[in-house]
């Protein structure tokens, strides 16, 4: 298995409520006829957490998006597919920037 | 389930194979006695993903923890010991700067 993670930002003029709603009731629909999208998981921020120790990075996050393929091969068959290119054009109209990155899973515990 | 998730950046003067490393074979053990924690997964990026249609964010991320805990009172009861203690004091050697969220999973797909 192979993991995407996206750290996402609301757009200018929008709420964070606004984003969760769109981003759960519009696009997570659209994600379901993806190819080969093994797993989709959205974090919806509840509040952050400052750690007196260690300095806070200077990001804006409103979501955290997950998505697992069984390999990279898939993940790159499910990423030219028409249904992400339906998905990809829908977040475009909430999601204002974005981060992502292709990780390595390492199960710790559980 | 209440879920923690951190976006780590390495301390300055690491490379992230040596921040991986240390993450992984000697912070990761000392996660396992922490009363609460009932899943535990690192994420370790393997590379960066850029859209071309959505404003990249501006951050450094070098790992991304996740941990879950079965309710707000385990979490922070969890926060309180003296093992999440310990964690975070082996934290503070090879995390540069962090940025912690408090979030509440939706399992779209799996």
């Amino acid at each position: 298995m192979i993991k995407r993670v996206s750290l996402l930002t609301r757009r200018d003029g929008m709420s964070r409520e606004q984003f969760t709603r769109h981003w759960l009731e519009i696009h997570a629909p659209l994600a379901r006829p993806v190819p080969g999208l093994r797993r989709y998981v959205q974090s919806h921020i509840l509040e952050e957490f400052r750690r007196p120790d260690i300095p806070t990075s200077p990001v804006q996050v409103d979501g955290i998006a997950e998505l697992w393929f069984d390999d990279r091969a898939s993940m790159e068959r499910a990423l030219a597919s028409p249904e992400m290119a339906a998905l990809h054009a829908d977040g475009a109209l909430f999601i204002g920037s974005n981060k992502t990155f292709v990780v390595d899973e390492k199960v710790i515990i559980g």
